[in-house]
């Protein structure tokens, strides 16, 4: 967990530093340009490197994912929730992902695309979680021979839900908040003992990005410099008791901005699996969104005349436009800087750095493009646009507020900001406890805890009447038979005999080569129970029941060539547990392995291998406690018997998720889904 | 929830005020008394007044607590972790136990003993849980026929693990915290939606305690009010990168001393459980602890000579003693507030404010008082006593720290005494992510976060090596079968052939009613597998699994004579779950219900009632299995069948507490214990 911590937290500093740097380089060079063409009337030519810087680097990012990773596309939140869940999503913490992700999150920032960096840093942490638990990397081909012991699914597991936390922690400094996100969104079975490993990893993680930013920021030392906030120290902001109705209409416009976005971005996700599948076509449309950012960027610069008295904004590049001599475009210095500087803008920015329409008119083209954005096939957070767009029109709240209680001190845009930023991102994500967590821990202010907790409550109240949480969405979308926290209302009346797949495949204790080979071949399930044949094999009797084997076993077995007529008994052979664990993660397909004619009629006796005492179900449990038993173990497959344990089907996950409930408008239908395999 | 938290919070508040008050009229008097006497040299008129006013107040409390319901002593947090843990403690959750812990807790607070208020707090917020959620209180026999559908043993003890937050929230002022702690004590399953709904409760408690005691401390709405924290406000407290080694020391110290606590705790409660068990005992042996704590008190004051000027130091009621005028005596002040009181003066007081000897015998003398006084028969809390013997080392180290860096900004006593009172509470209760919330939410400071998780996972691991925390070691002495995290180490050798209790008493499953009223006569089991008689019954064989019913079922069964020589069908009786629902959860006992001669012979069918389906394991499953299954799902028994599904022994939670790790200086031993039947 240390070193999960501390390379997390490196990798979230490279990422941060690159950032920081390529933007401040682009922005500055934009800057002179812009401030150059005001008086020759050139503004063509700063839109058009504008463009250009943009595209630049998104493509680079776009072309990575498409070409060498797709699976790095977006955040990386669902994907992580999916393994968490405990399905296996192929290639999801491998090396290559994380260059891929780290490289084109950072491209796509620069980019200028309405993107942030925090949804791929908690994606890295996972991925360096999986890999140095493991103790070797299969890309490079090095093994080390260390922490051998953890080379088992739900170690493996444990660890990359550490890594998701160390990778929150990272992103937001916050590692209290780490450990909720990890929890509300990742794990199923609470055990304090990992619990308190995870949240070791993500303070050293915190720890290590505190020392390096402060370092970079030339106060090596100073831990508590408020300039490691993400979102700047909020000071002295108290709120009155008469707020808190504000605060929960507030959470109301959230809940419902929140589930519009959901909507627009489930319809466009539908239709980008449908019609933009060519490899091509889906780095055009990056470009054509990164032209598009940066068009409406320099329309709003050029069009909006809100000019503010140079000084009073902590802006680095404030530009002047068409505005007098000492003052500046205020719409200019939101557009000049990262997603997430901007939101630091809004929230500290002084009452009336801004005006209203201004304001709105950021709002309504950043709520549509932060849409349109999540889902290309880049490298791509949601939460700082999200809160980006929260915060702005959490400003115009403000604003209102002001012309309402002209005079009191407790009316503070900046505080709205914050409050409307919460709001969204909670109507999107409807997360509630960790997000409140992280939002005091990157605010650093405890006081607009209870605010923050009703914002965030509402939100995800009148989110869930309208559709799901976008991640749940794209999940849903990727056809992963994840299972929820509770099983499906209705469902009593629902028992195991309809649920299961049968008939089964099984195998006999003493089996013959040639039919192992045949149905691995042949079938593509993971797990095959082991029976005693029937005494009357009249295809009405079952086998009894005797334990269950795994597919990855099969193969080891035939991979080994553990046969017995090759070995006399099987110490011999020296048959340990060392073959699976040197094999895992990547077992052989059965293509790879070679079964000669000779072989096929040898048998293997798969008593010493299989799992003699596996989770079963008797064929009358209902579908609700099937459900529990797999959402509580963490369980792949469960074999289901019959009164006299004769082995009568088998329950994978998918048929589990097959039954979800439709939710409309409030009201509840529970349909089988047909899942889409991918 | 809302329910839940408004209540948990106004019985808060009642306790506060009371405390407050009392503890106010106290002081006054007693320090009328000794400014009075001083002059008079009649100081022991003032001192017997002192054990007075303690004894009183302890004897009402601790009679209390003996002769109405001793099941309210104690902070009530080891109770209700092992009811959270899926334990029945029997009247932990009744109105009795509610209103003697209330009453009891004011008492001893007032009494002057080493007890704080939180815990009992905590145990509160269940009990008014428990209470709200089942719509009826058996002690008042009232029912108001809502809420029925939670009249069940699972969904009250997810309100029950909401109430215990709603507790913590009400008790610290921490609603963040609240939920952490619920889950880090209690909860063995994480759902998302359970969890959001304790947050809820838990933000609602704290709403209305802030409302209410900002009202009371004259600031109506002002919910910001620092005054609301219970540690006070901590202001720009930074700390340095180096000073973290520091804090890693003192953890070790307070994994150490805590570790000590924890010893010696033990000895004198198994002294306690052997001895002291006559009632009058009991009482008299409070009686002892609160003259002791006013003598202590009292010499103290007499003869350390700390004076101080007045006017620096924010207490209430200074004394003077043998100062000088205008100056007033440190260890005083100290003593003549109540000791939550202290812990904020201690983190609060500037430098110099205490002689560096006063606090090192107040140090000592407070460590073996709150150990005495741990394990009493008085509602009494853990935490504040722990954080103030903390605090006063803490202090020490900062006055050592003074000493060595004289002249940096960056030492201050009470940062250091924060940061020793978390070091001394993490090593007598061993809790990590919870309580570094509780701790920043109530001092509502978010720099120190960092530090105090690094002192408190050093004081948990320091701690842990040489035992328990004080809670589990309590747990333990009660012979409460509660299961750990994860299942023993060096267990899986062991099978559920040797785990399981065999022979069972089963019922067929249509069973006469005189077997029926016998064994659950003769047997204490809770649970009964209902099976088809063997074919052929020469004791060789088992009967085939069917289901299982519970004793509780049997009883109502036998309570509304649900016989087949009585009812035609079972639906003409009009037979449903309301019988159950209205019984729960104080069903009779079968010594209530008359079976006559003649009904005897009648007959029942079991099979509408029980479980057809419920959970199972194959004799040949491991210890480890079986524990995750128990662990996992909650289960209270468990069903072994052999490879025929023919029920050979069922597993109860005590046959798996049986297996613990004796855990001595760092090495493990697994062994079985006997449990204890109290």
């Amino acid at each position: 967990m240390i070193f999960i911590g501390i390379i997390t937290a490196l990798i979230a500093c490279c990422i941060d530093i690159a950032i920081e740097e390529g933007s401040s380089a682009k922005f500055a060079f934009l800057k002179e340009q812009v401030d150059k063409c005001v008086a020759e009337e050139c503004l063509v030519y700063p839109f058009l490197y504008w463009v250009l810087l943009n595209v630049v680097p998104v493509v680079i990012g776009s072309a990575l994912v498409v070409y060498i990773e797709p699976v790095a596309a977006g955040s990386g939140i669902p994907q992580v929730k999916c393994y968490l869940n405990g399905v296996k999503v192929p290639r999801i913490v491998r090396i290559k992902t994380l260059i891929v992700k780290a490289v084109g999150v950072t491209c796509s920032v620069i980019g200028g695309l309405a993107v942030g960096k925090e949804g791929p840093m908690i994606h890295s942490g996972a991925v360096v979680a999986a890999g140095i638990s493991q103790g070797k990397s299969t890309t490079f081909r090095r093994d080390f021979n260390i922490f051998k012991y953890f080379r088992e699914d739900h170690e493996k597991r444990d660890f990359v839900s550490g890594g998701a936390a160390a990778g929150v922690a990272a992103a937001f400094g916050a590692p209290v908040g780490g450990v909720l996100f990890s929890l509300e969104e990742g794990a199923s079975f609470w055990n304090q003992s990992l619990t308190w490993r995870i949240f070791f990893g993500s303070m050293i993680s915190t720890f290590t990005l505190n020392v390096v930013l402060s370092t970079y920021h030339g106060r090596p030392g100073e831990l508590t410099f408020a300039g490691l906030l993400n979102f700047g120290k909020f000071d002295n902001t108290s709120y009155d008791f008469r707020e808190l109705p504000v605060f929960i209409v507030m959470g109301c416009l959230g809940g419902l901005s929140g589930a519009l976005f959901n909507y627009l971005n489930f319809k466009l996700t539908v239709f980008r699996i449908r019609y933009i599948t060519k490899k091509y076509v889906k780095v055009l449309e990056t470009v054509v969104v990164a032209a598009c950012t940066a068009t409406v960027g320099m329309g709003m610069i050029l069009y909006l005349n809100d000019c503010k008295p140079l000084g009073e904004d902590p802006t680095k590049y404030p530009i002047q436009m068409y505005c007098a001599d000492g003052q500046y475009s205020a719409v200019g210095s939101i557009w000049f800087q990262t997603p997430e500087a901007s939101v630091r803008s809004l929230f500290h920015d002084p009452p009336g750095s801004h005006k209203l329409t201004s304001i709105l008119i950021f709002f309504t083209f950043y709520f549509f493009l932060s849409c349109w954005t999540y889902g290309l096939s880049v490298s791509s957070g949601l939460f700082i646009p999200s809160l980006l767009t929260g915060a702005a029109w959490g400003r115009v709240v403000g604003m209102g507020m002001e012309e309402l209680f002209p005079g009191q001190t407790w009316v503070d845009p900046g505080k709205y900001a914050l409050i409307g930023a919460a709001a969204q991102l909670g109507g999107v994500v409807r997360m509630t406890i960790s997000l409140t967590v992280i939002l005091i821990e990157a605010t650093g202010n405890l006081t607009l805890g209870l605010p923050l907790m009703v914002t965030l409550l509402t939100a995800k109240w009148v989110g869930d009447y309208f559709n799901e949480g976008i991640y749940d969405t794209h999940i849903q979308l990727m056809g992963v038979p994840i299972l929820g926290w509770e099983p499906p209302p209705l469902s009593h009346n629902i028992y195991a005999t309809e649920v299961m797949s049968c008939p089964v495949v099984t195998f006999n204790s003493v089996e013959t080569v040639g039919k192992i080979a045949d149905v691995l071949t042949n079938e593509t399930y993971n797990g095959f129970p082991v029976v005693d044949p029937p005494l009357c094999p009249d295809g009405r009797n079952f086998g009894t029941f005797r334990g269950l084997i795994l597919r990855s076993q099969l193969i080891v077995v035939l991979q080994h060539k553990l046969y017995n007529e090759t070995a006399e008994s099987w110490s011999h052979k020296g048959f340990t547990i060392k073959y699976f664990r040197d094999a895992y993660p990547r077992y052989p397909t059965i293509q790879q392995v070679h079964v000669s004619d000779e072989e096929r009629h040898f048998t293997v006796d798969l008593r010493p291998i299989m799992n003699p005492a596996p989770y079963t179900c008797l064929h009358n449990a209902s579908l609700p406690r099937l459900f529990r038993l797999f959402r509580g173990l963490g369980l792949r497959h469960l074999v289901i018997v019959n009164d006299n344990n004769e082995v009568v089907g088998m329950v994978t996950r998918k048929d589990l998720a097959r039954y979800r409930v439709e939710k409309h408008m409030g009201r509840m239908r529970l349909e089988e889904l047909t899942i889409l395999d991918r």
